[in-house]
């Protein structure tokens, strides 16, 4: 057998290391005579995980004591209605519209109450952030929703802009620990796990403890943020083998420089590829140069038949995951942190000696 | 290494194969050249997965195409108010309180409509099922709730009562293929996987299609039981890895004759422990006679601080997982699907040996 170069949106390569450890701590965990995904959420060796997931999570993004770490399930799609539910309390909040998933984000919180878009790049089919005028921002607002990373269209809000200072929540499920942000400036973050955490099945919440409240009665009592914060995610039993997962990914994430060298790596990954991209004339990118991401690189041939034939190569010669997304097309490497220099070398040979071996593709 | 033998009430133990099944498919799932937890939700092998778990399940459980098979997330406890938010549409509904979770479900449907209990055990500490008087079952009300087996005082409904024609919902969380039922009898079925299918972090949702429909704005995109059977599951990205390994707990239920094969082998340990806690009299069972719960077996010493001295020495021992609900306090042996006759006759032995250890326990 021989190991895939993956470069899937998600769920998405994870450390060969991390996949290693799995396997080693199969079918017993240490001394416990057990494999994790079998103990009790309520025993002392589950709970030395739990914590110590919590902990290194902390300790990654220095988040201090007035902010509660919460492990939950449902994706950001589910964070998409829980953010509005429990922080939308008759007041009013603020979307930036950068990408499909800010999109869904916003459209949801309309059914809690009153969501606004203050800015949009969807015209432009969001190759390019929207530019942001702080004045529609009412510090009033319960809070201000943006997305760092769009992995659809591989643009990333790299600096944050001012913002003002109502509550800023973000969707970060694409680049958490991908890159430092100065997270004491969010109010609330969530991620998905599968692209730079762990596995799919376990969300991420990181909420500032002032914003917690009791949400209004029509709210799952399991949705509840200020509960799940007072029981540290114990409330029911929580996704114990992807928390015990995402442990062993932060335990390499720290091993590596945490979110200071994961960035230092993505930029060099993201730096090839884009270098080989703009001075190869048959493949074009996506994205305005200023905001390009360094998790998703969007890109395309001349057209889509030539996009599909790319795929099927790529996949025959063991590179898989390139197809874009199907609301957008194209193609799409994403160079989530478990992603190796080498892999995307391996991509840059292969979009190479592929515009070699069809010249007429150039002239599409 | 020695494997401990676990009693533990959920998440559980495990068939030994299954494990050894997973650690196999580490770091790479047969000929795909990565883990199942880093395939694309959208791959061919990962929906070969999805919809071979799914066809199994169906098997299983002699399903026909009158019924939607969901995999979700949030457990039961999310389940409680996932049905009335979807079922509940302006009428009512029946719950039949029969333990702690009956309870909570009932509590949680409130939120959404009017939901009457019909029938009660509280009083007795549900140490019985509640009595059912059919005419008090409207025929007109959206669903009658119950819960098949009650995981902390060790009850069943081996055989289901009367009911009426109204759609019957049922948590079946802790005796899942335990059993048989006629499930063409329910509405819908919802279970978290961490007693007899899985790991904890997936739910099964068997819901009739006739049941399906939008149900009101304020529910949350992915909590439309409509839409997740519209995309079977993958409307967003599912715990990947979770479905995965109920896939292989499917397999290895069919390989020891499905529901059927798992009740006589769960009678089997079940009339071993309950034959050797009648015939001891430092012992007392919690449940009366005729509901008693193949699936968990809740009994006690004379006082909790006996009871505790037991779970102590037979952990020690290498039997873990045998502490009550810190609810309702007392023993509790979970005998779920992958438990074995030999660990319940080395529970027995410890018992024995424990009473014998202890003679002034019996004047206690």
């Amino acid at each position: 057998m021989s190991r895939i170069i993956n470069f899937s949106a998600g769920p998405a390569t994870l450390p060969l290391e991390v996949l290693e450890r799995i396997r080693e701590d199969l079918p017993e965990y240490k001394t416990t005579g057990m494999a994790v995904m079998e103990m009790s959420h309520r025993s002392a060796p589950y709970e030395e995980i739990h914590f110590g997931a919590e902990s290194r999570l902390r300790s990654l993004m220095g988040l201090n004591d007035d902010y509660a770490v919460l492990f939950l399930q449902g994706g950001a799609t589910l964070q998409f209605a829980q953010v509005p539910m429990n922080l939308l309390q008759g007041g009013q909040a603020g979307y930036i519209d950068s990408g499909t998933w800010a999109h869904l984000a916003h459209e949801e919180a309309l059914k809690y109450g009153k969501a606004e878009i203050i800015a949009s790049s969807r015209d432009s089919g969001y190759v390019r952030l929207p530019e942001i005028s702080p004045e529609k921002i009412a510090q009033t607002w319960d809070y201000l929703h943006l997305t760092t990373n769009n992995t659809l269209f591989g643009t990333t809000f790299h600096d944050l802009p001012e913002l003002g200072t109502a509550p800023l929540v973000a969707d970060m499920s694409s680049n958490i620990l991908g890159q430092p942000y100065d997270y004491q400036r969010f109010g609330l973050i969530y991620a998905g796990a599968q692209k730079n955490l762990g596995p799919s099945g376990v969300t991420v919440v990181i909420v500032r403890k002032d914003l917690l409240r009791k949400p209004a009665d029509f709210v799952p009592t399991l949705m509840r943020y200020d509960l799940m914060a007072d029981k540290q995610s114990l409330y029911n039993t929580p996704p114990t083998f992807a928390i015990y997962i995402l442990g062993l990914v932060l335990e390499w994430t720290q091993s590596l420089g945490g979110a200071a060298g994961m960035e230092t790596r993505n930029r060099e990954k993201s730096d090839h590829l884009y270098h080989f991209l703009e001075n190869a004339p048959q493949y074009r990118i996506r994205a305005d140069k200023d905001c390009r991401s360094i998790m998703n690189v969007c890109f395309s041939t001349p057209n889509p038949e030539w996009d599909n034939q790319l795929v099927n190569e790529a996949e025959a010669a063991g590179l898989s995951g390139l197809r874009g997304h199907r609301s957008v097309g194209g193609l799409r490497a994403s160079l989530y942190n478990a992603m190796t220099l080498a892999g995307v070398e391996v991509l840059t040979e292969f979009l190479e000696d592929f515009a070699e071996r069809y010249p007429e593709m150039g002239e599409a």
